[in-house]
């Protein structure tokens, strides 16, 4: 950059203001995003951060592989200490405070120091409430200990029990979402026997039910034994006590179904708690209160996809919305953007990614959408280890944006969710992925990359090229006549199909036409491209025609979701006369 | 998709239109992929491929690896044949036949047939040209085998030589691009002697000079003998001469010193061929000719940036834009967008990925632009196994739109290029890339992930937050009496620093700030974020601060860069003496 073309510094940027003071409840992501922006625009501010914990600034997103083990060193969690904090960005930064009441009309804030148990009262001028959020529920009982996984404590708590227990230790983790799961993953990496107990119907409820049939089947790999539909209900010196009347044996019990935002402090300050439970702020992270500011997962989002209210708890949304409040402070304010919930975990040698809404709410807010499931492979399928992964994607079906995505496989779909969520950030529809130009060479990606791919098949919807139909709607679609033709190679259709398909492979379809009955025709292959050029081929040849979205791969995955709870029951009962 | 939502077919979808019959010269990405779009969305039109070579359809970005023995088997390369598109797409391909002439005004392709040497003419209602691109230059003299990296024969033909020279084989490779580098990897891999010829001063030349230093150091530290600022004059008996005088023993040459569109069949029938030397094409594809259409690499694109006609040779492109021919040709035209010529390369250990314009290209247009180096991480600090890479960002200091960037590194490299890219294609700013909601678990990415931070660092420049100075700017700002001030630690500053440089740590400056000098300031430190907050503390203490981009790494980079061939000359000398 040449100096001619700098722009001119906002004066208000140059020096620093008169000596304002700020408060900040909490000391994690977004607090601290918070504080060391403001220091970095205002010199002169008093900054006191209170974090009623005995660290600040902690990895938290790293704690269950503390746990495991892959991160071996437990000052590798600790990111910043209060001695950094004030030696780099002067701030004063008191762990083991609880700020325990605003007093808004004389902006003063309660603070007790839990290690004497003293309390004092402090001044702000601007106060950032950024508390997080709380286990949802407790557990009742306690002859089992039973902790969360949110904080260095727990994670010290966590690693004593498993000293303590040795290698016979078993472990119950108590909900299967991104928390539960990595927590599962790393006490099998620590050699646990681990049991995890989850209310939903499959594991990782944001994914639907067909995406996440993987999840399950790597889960029990690896010797997890899960039970779904069921939630604990008593923890006894027997074991812990399931919905299901089954009592499994522990030495430990995770709690990780799920948080609720931290609201107490604000709403027994006054300040509005949304409908969606957490507090209400505007576009710039500001409360009721023009003096309060609030961030992180204790506070309400602007959904991108509904533009309402609603709860995401994200590490990146924290920090951005601790910025933004600090920028707000020191009048750079710019709105927030809505909140799209991108995120990514790892389950053993699986990746699950999503963003957006996932088809189930769709339908829910009866939104009208479009449904894409494709299975393309990481890089391009002539260079070794390319890897399959199952995508889908929700397309709003009147304006072709992109509502929603999910991914699961291995290498490569960190990217992919990534690209996808930038689309949507972009305002692209679903068509205009086909376009993206993408990082090519063999072992990257594909001349046609999987969101190219993606993209092609929600064109082809868009442009009414393919009908498509979905693996849920099949069975009423036959109900009604429509016949099965599976395009697929005899060895393939061999291998394992559909109940009742007729297999015609592709490239016999123009020779053996004759052969399929007049009626409304679903065609199939593996995982739905084969299939499109049947249609097209059967369309053109006056058939009516449609593909079955994602093929005999997302069919089946389809129909081992329908049943897990069963498949549960099954095992169960083969356990039981074992 | 419930069926209520499907939107009605397009009449000319769903039944074939009257028999068409299209001619494509050329059967790799661009026209393989019009031919079967075209038959997905026409069955009963007549299809010709013509390929001058015995393949279509191969995997022409993975024939390095199959030198290299990545991809072992010679038929993976082979992704369709003759025989097979006939079978599922009914396409008349006819290999090693070359067509030579176009008769516009009768509608007539003139085609030989290679094998025989007979020729005959076909009609067409519509034309695609996807003929391609050729070697930009010959090399003089034929004592030596020198050969293309292209096409399948290339390859049986280098690993012929290879095989018949056996381990003592030496190889020089003549260019420094995306397909040469390719081409030395594999060579290396396969345990040869490699010799590289670049006319330019430093590997990769669409790369801005800082960005490329460790593309040579990577190439150097595996053993290749890289010659740059040097060409080939002529090859002897002797070995390969270059233009500095020197002579290079060697079995083989592979010729990579670029490509140009072969506009030849084109120019030949009067199609327009436009200033950037390729076939002129409409957002349609469509020649001036409107029964002829071009895609690929002979065809220019319309360029992201400057919105005028370029070359960009991408495989991604030639297929998009085949396809585009086929729906205009099938009446379901939609315009193109333009190139952003996206694009990567693996280089032992190292990858680089780079989009749009670079800076040199941005000076040369007097394009008023912002720059952005950073080296972030892969993924989160605290997970072991993150590997910095370095980013570059070129910004348009007007509007804030992402004008190119280019990453060198590992790990996630991919990932970040397809970001911006998609990004660019959004037409975000770059100061938005800092809100995207990128997912994050700590084996995947950051809180904060390196696309974010760049954003951040591009608004605090559009803000004016800090003021930067870029590394080939140091001299001069010094020069006029500006003061570097490297507020690393003093162990860092030890281990090496910016000749000239006073060390003042960045926790030391609020108590040790008089000790500066009354000039302008320069700070610097590792990477450039501790100089952000560096710069941000002293000019609210009322200096006059600019943060050198990138800091010392980039500093580093970019001095390395300036002398690769007197670095060349020196090794020669060392030789010599030797």
């Amino acid at each position: 950059m040449t100096r001619e073309l700098m722009p001119e510094l906002t004066p208000a940027l140059t020096t620093a203001s008169a000596q304002k003071k700020i408060v900040i409840v909490g000391g994690v992501a977004g607090g601290m995003s918070a504080a060391t922006r403001l220091r970095r625009l205002d010199e002169a501010a008093e900054i006191i951060v209170f974090e009623r914990g005995a660290h600040v600034s902690f990895a938290n997103c790293g704690l269950p592989y503390y746990v495991g083990g892959a991160i071996e060193k437990r000052d590798s969690l600790l990111l910043q200490t209060p001695q950094s904090l004030f030696e780099r960005f002067r701030l004063d930064v008191r762990v083991k405070h609880e700020v325990i009441a605003i007093d808004r009309e004389h902006r003063r804030v309660v603070v007790r120091d839990l290690l004497t148990g003293q309390t004092h009262s402090e001044h702000y001028d601007s106060l950032i409430l950024a508390g997080g959020a709380q286990a949802r529920e407790g557990v009742a009982g306690g002859e089992i200990p039973v902790r969360t996984l949110r904080t260095v404590e727990d994670v010290d708590f966590i690693t004593a029990e498993l000293t303590d227990a040795g290698p016979s230790a078993r472990a119950v983790v108590i909900g299967g979402g991104f928390i539960g799961l990595e927590a599962v993953e790393n006490l099998v990496r620590r050699g646990l026997n681990v049991t995890l107990v989850h209310r939903g119907a499959h594991p990782l409820s944001p994914l639907d039910a067909e995406m996440a049939s993987p999840v399950l089947d790597a889960l029990t790999l690896h010797g997890v034994d899960v039970r779904l539909g069921t939630s604990v209900t008593n923890l006894t010196s027997d074991g812990v006590q399931l919905s299901d009347g089954s009592t499994i044996e522990a030495t430990l019990v995770i709690e990780a179904s799920g948080v609720t935002p931290d609201t107490g402090l604000a709403a027994d300050a006054g300040l509005t708690i949304g409908a969606a439970g957490g507090i209400a702020v505007d576009a710039f992270q500001r409360t009721n209160d023009p003096s309060i500011y609030a961030v992180g997962d204790g506070v309400e989002k602007i959904d991108a996809i509904s533009n309402t209210a609603t709860l995401v708890t994200m590490a990146g949304l924290a920090n951005r919305h601790g910025r933004s409040a600090a920028d707000a402070i020191c009048g750079l304010a710019e709105p927030s953007t809505p909140a799209l919930g991108t995120a990514i975990v790892g389950v053993f040698d699986l990746t699950i990614a999503l963003v957006g809404w996932n088809e189930r709410r769709l339908r829910a807010a009866g939104r009208p959408h479009r449904v894409v499931h494709t299975h393309p492979l990481s890089h391009a399928g002539y260079y070794p280890g390319a890897e399959q992964m199952a995508l889908k994607l929700l397309i709003d079906s009147e304006t072709d944006l992109i509502l929603g995505a999910q991914i699961v496989g291995r290498d490569g779909v960190d990217k992919r969710i990534d690209v996808i969520a930038t689309g949507m950030a972009g305002g692209l529809t679903a068509s205009a992925l086909s376009r993206l130009e993408l990082a090519y060479a063999p072992q990257f990606g594909s001349a046609k990359d999987a969101v190219n791919l993606a993209g092609y098949v929600a064109d082809n919807l868009r442009t009414g090229a393919t009908r498509s139909i979905q693996w849920h709607e099949l069975d009423a679609a036959r109900a009604n006549g429509a016949i099965l033709v599976d395009v697929r190679s005899a060895g393939e259709f061999d291998r394992g199909s559909i109940p009742g398909a007729i297999n015609l492979p592709l490239d016999e379809i123009r020779d053996r036409m004759g052969a399929l009955p007049d009626a409304p025709l679903i065609v199939h292959c593996q995982v739905g491209q084969r299939g499109h050029t049947a249609a097209r081929l059967l369309t053109q040849l006056g058939a009516d025609v449609r593909n079955l979205d994602g093929g005999f791969k997302t069919w089946e995955a389809g129909l081992l979701s329908t049943r897990p709870t069963n498949l549960m029951k099954e095992k169960e009962h083969d356990r039981a006369i074992q």
